[in-house]
């Protein structure tokens, strides 16, 4: 049973017109969409207490889902802190939409994650450079959403992200959209769709897409925190002074 | 004109045993053994007022090198937000040593930098297993240092480090000790030998390490800060409203 | 069911001293030790008809196992053109020791893959760099091998393999062991110990990193034949020649 | 001074309607649009004797420019093994559009390099997503070409390839345009655009993009041709059988 928390920001939806679009939250749309017997689903939001992530729930995910747009600096140093200690040690984490930008997404690439962007509701067509990763099974060659956001190049982040994904906007642009880092013993996964006022998360692939990437980042092993560790010599050393 | 600071914690030099071996700090030992008539280099040091670094002098440095160890909390968070925007915006980082665990590197990376270690002053081999890379050039297959505190794998880093150096440890230990990495419009070198107490940093090998790390990492065009931009469509927008 | 097909050389095996090390050929003596009840194992050799891996064995096969050291030049360029097409169509394949100079690696990589070496039986340490890598299940942090042969760096392969394990050895030098790659749609991953003097296919810690290896480069899918594809725009196209 | 060998195909320019666009064939006009005092280029090709690469040609190039597309069959494999030996000492290789379909290419990457492609001549912009890299220095943001055959992912290429341009396509596609790999001691750069009845090779930004490929690819020292060594060990052994 891998144990999933969906993170919302679930500012947008309380007022029109995303509500309309996610009267229950985006969080719990996902949720629905991904719902599955091996998948124990909670969803959580920047103003429950503790913003939403107290110790008992983080240190019981195995897999953190993140969606985040307009109250990323709200977001407390700490509290990234320890998303970052617990990813480190093994957890998932599934980055969305504008979670590019959120401090978490910026503290594990290290990079500013800025890229151009256009909100004018273009087509996107989404294509899959990587058929045999674990990310892209059961997805089609090619499938578009009528309706997203523009996010595109340059995307600044590092260069080992594998790229299964590969989007290719009607206005001309085109973006590296699923993205599989790996991170201390956690494993990472970007995925650019997800404007909150389209429908994008009531798309079977696009879910498909966001279930496949759970199981993938989860942990394969104990969550063990990485440390220094001093460590006495593994092979006898010689007296050779003279060589020295 | 490659404009290089070299910041030193410098606290360890201020008493013996550090103090015979590295009599100014350990920074003016490599500002001495790098000097070139295309360098222009200065020395700052943690207990320097701003910590070394004020804007006048962050912002006019092309390539910076980072030695610190028993003082990385030390560091202002504020500092370390300035260094990362600015090697993203295209300065070089040379990272020695212990420097490993510093809160600049660390913030880099993404990741804990952690490492295995061990300090009985073991015999040390670096081979070049990229030859041909820029900070490769001019040395040799493999070189020893007769001692040298051992750093040993597993090496929590991220996977896209250009592997140029690796070393051998008598004690059976093996380490990614040269590793080159791009973030944002920046590069950064990883070295790393250099403990405080053994004469490193007056090796002829290591010296010309860290010279061709410095040419290497200097920024090839202006600086850039990273941002997020809104952009119009560069190719027309269709009026194909059936296809949506 | 895995179906896995180990091809070796089995020339060594039949003179001494390697007979008595590995009376019925190392390829057996790996059959016996990955033995499990989701692998389906054959043994195939050099001077079997059609060299061993006529098409109905390579197109019955899902992961190929391969040894071989003094007859490289003896394997037909058409069966190294098979494998090629069977790797890229999905197989996976598992190159050992000195398969690191064989044909089918050398066409699989693109480069030379020549190493350094030596031969006086000395100590090897193999640490696990990649723990959380499916190769590396259930292997310790590291593990010795009382006498092997040196592989030793610089070692002639592209930089996209994932480091799972490196070696250290007694002598001075260090070697990337053990590397995983993606080519097509195919996994390839290559392990360095395995000289045909040394019992090291009997080690338990050496089969455990073959058995995870064959589990991992195991297809994922069907197979399919890369080809180039003509294909219709999924978009539809404008008619705004003045843009031309 | 770089000396670059541009070697044609030089078969589709002898007849129309190749024959208007580029009538001293395409590898003259490429010639012609990066010529530079620091560059010494000849032109061959396939029709010369030796193919255009005897050994005094391929011998004393520096950076050798292909072109290919209805012949790549013609090519003789000893002409293959010969280029790939001379990339892997240190030569670079700079592959053009349909090229990627070469034995030469398909050589030095170890995949079937095929991809999906359609020749209507639609629209196609490329985006410099590594603005840093030598490749990509003087190139805007993005630029389009009127007319190009489509080459769409997926791309069947080795993931080490460092991704210089990305391309976008008037009917839906997307592909990785500008690929930076390393090879033993040599450099290859692929270049998607250029097909031969479109004035591609005429487009300013299109030079560019191939001089700056040039002068990133020439050798930055000695050839070396790469070989298994046989050596001795740098670090004294020990005799502690009671160890082994």
């Amino acid at each position: 049973m891998i144990r999933v928390t969906i993170w919302n920001e679930f500012r947008h939806e309380k007022k029109e017109p995303v509500r309309s679009v996610y009267p229950e939250g985006l969080h719990r749309a996902i949720a629905a969409g991904i719902a599955a017997s091996d998948l124990e689903i909670r969803c959580v939001a920047l103003d429950d207490p503790d913003q939403g992530l107290p110790d008992e729930v983080l240190n019981t995910t195995d897999v953190l889902v993140w969606w985040g747009h307009c109250a990323h600096k709200a977001v407390a140093d700490e509290l990234v802190d320890r998303v970052q200690q617990r990813v480190l040690s093994g957890m998932g984490l599934i980055v969305l939409h504008s979670g590019h930008f959120s401090k978490v997404f910026q503290r594990m690439m290290g990079t500013s994650c800025s890229l151009r962007w256009r909100q004018v509701g273009e087509r996107e067509r989404i294509w899959t450079v990587a058929p045999n990763h674990p990310v892209a099974q059961g997805l089609p060659e090619s499938f578009a959403l009528p309706h997203e956001e523009m996010y595109g190049e340059r995307f600044d982040v590092p260069d080992d992200g594998k790229i299964v994904f590969l989007s290719w906007f009607e206005g001309g642009d085109v973006f590296r959209s699923g993205l599989a880092y790996e991170r201390g013993l956690g494993r990472i996964f970007y995925f650019a769709p997800g404007h909150e006022t389209f429908p994008t998360y009531y798309d079977g692939n696009v879910l498909r897409v966001i279930a496949n990437a759970v199981r993938w980042a989860a942990p394969r092993g104990p969550f063990v925190v990485p440390e220094c560790v001093k460590t006495p010599p593994a092979e006898a050393m010689r007296e050779t002074p003279e060589q020295r």
